[in-house]
């Protein structure tokens, strides 16, 4: 990405932040409010906010007339983690402990949902024509992500999940939300009802995208940029996009070998080797790259009705830099 | 209550249940929606979207046009319920297994979440120019819902509550729901700003009675139509406001005497009439009466703002059944 864009990105992070930290610069309750301030304060790559933001500016929009609605989407990026962890009993996230680890369950519910709350009162705070509709569209895509997520527990207790099920499962828990910060961008700013349609196509193949690579990452990705152990899903025995493609297209035999990696305790790199020797041996790691790669395509063809500005050259670099990423 | 005011309540009454389960219908994934219709299908009063009602009509609205929004009120109604008896440990509620002891605590939490979504949903599909302003006061005092739940939670850590921060608390947890739901009946009834601002207090006054209320018929109410033991908050060794009042007027050795029964085990039938002694003679019972009829006696003064109509009559009578509720 081009210098001036990266210094751009980097400002439009620390507006964010500071956007989101004064809606909730209430002192009482503190018990309330630290938790709901730790959340917020984590750091990350605020990748879904600034969407909204590139997006609004493709369509002629100023910024800043942007920024709470950037904020909002955020806090409920932000809800989402904290509910996540106490149901995926995570006691860490971005290296520090998570807010149930640091707090309490009790805590950690409370702040969540008043986060939920919060965003729902900043958005609902945008002087645009378009209000009404952003806070319709925003619910509705807040439905799919808790529907996503209940089929992400649903499929932890079962022994097969079908590949179109897993599809769709990731299609609402990540695609939904980022279908929702692309098309907000353009609906707030004013953009027209085609550029609003193009702009979901883009966030949801752009979420899909990036969650897919999530999945080949814990396997192919390098351990020091990955910050984590290669494999480590594998080792929790979670069914990835990659072990789905497998489990449907492996022999019997082959389906019988991973299954007792997937039930193994305790894999270590070897272990991990031979996944791979299997997932190879099906085609599973050629067609992910293919499944990404075309997400990718239709992300990219979807910014072709939006006008030569510098936000649509960064949106597609965007899709550069997913495709590019090692971690 | 006359005859054909309760005909058309119980009828009111039906058609929010229908509302609320017409918007949560979806079939898929099971996990999610099963136990979010069991959390609206609970039964109760349906107090908070009969008030809306009743304001919607008492400023000339027609009742049929806010069936949406007092749904939206009754599920963020019940997602409250749901997440508070996650952090009360409570298991059971209106004779049925809570939710996460009927299922599990994630799921619990999410069927919360999504119910308070949905409700964001209902609301901002609301056909009135009013309908961003509801939005915005919606969050704002789920906001304060948050805020009183929280200091509720951090009361059971302490030692000693102030009647003032109690009263504090209670105005958040109870009133501020009460309030909207009075307010948000004008608004979307397109009443006027002052009676607006009436109905907003008559809901703080009213909430306020009806949990202070609630804390002296655990000690003095009929345990047949209370359904529960009397004595039950004491027994838990909650601080309610009778208990707090008493140890802000008693005398130090009446104090230590409270807290002893405060932290003892097992309290009886005996130990609960001794209480009930220590309470009289702080005029603790007298001054909680005192404290509820002047609520009710603000809320009624609130009415006098509207015009003389049946919904004015029922809200007036609502009033009196609080004041005369046994249980």
């Amino acid at each position: 990405m081009k210098e001036a864009n990266r210094l751009k990105i980097d400002v439009w992070r620390e507006s964010i932040d500071r956007r989101m930290l004064a809606w909730i610069d209430s002192q009482e309750p503190a018990s309330l409010y630290e938790p709901m301030r730790y959340a917020v304060t984590a750091g990350g790559k605020k990748l879904r906010p600034l969407l909204l933001l590139l997006f609004g500016e493709a369509v002629g929009s100023d910024p800043e007339t942007l920024f709470d609605a950037a904020a909002a989407i955020e806090l409920v990026h932000d809800f989402s983690l904290v509910h996540d962890d106490i149901m995926d009993h995570d006691s860490l996230r971005r290296g520090r402990p998570t807010v149930h680890a640091q707090w309490d369950e009790s805590i950690a519910i409370l702040a969540g949902d008043c986060l939920l709350v919060y965003a729902f009162r900043v958005l609902s705070s945008v002087p645009s024509p378009h209000a009404i509709a952003a806070v319709q569209r925003f619910a509705e895509d807040i439905i799919g992500v808790c529907e996503g997520q209940a089929y992400d527990k649903a499929f932890e207790n079962r022994d097969s999940v079908a590949i179109k099920e897993y599809t769709n499962m990731i299609g609402l828990k990540t695609g939904r939300l980022f279908a929702l910060c692309c098309e907000l961008g353009v609906l707030l700013g004013q953009g027209t009802p085609e550029e609003q349609k193009q702009a979901r196509q883009y966030g949801l193949q752009l979420g899909f995208a990036f969650q897919v690579q999530d999945d080949l990452l814990d396997l192919v990705g390098k351990q020091e940029i990955l910050g984590k152990d290669v494999g480590s899903d594998l080792k929790e025995g979670k069914k990835t996009f990659l072990i789905l493609h497998a489990l449907e297209n492996g022999t019997p035999e082959l389906c019988r070998q991973l299954y007792a990696f997937l039930h193994q305790k305790n894999l270590d790199e070897r272990d991990i080797q031979q996944v791979i020797g299997l997932l190879t041996e099906t085609g599973t790691l050629q067609q992910t790259k293919k499944v990404i790669a075309d997400a990718l395509t239709k992300a990219r063809a979807a910014l072709e009705v939006f006008r030569l500005t510098p936000a649509r050259g960064i949106l597609s670099e965007v899709l550069e830099l997913v495709e590019e990423r090692q971690a």
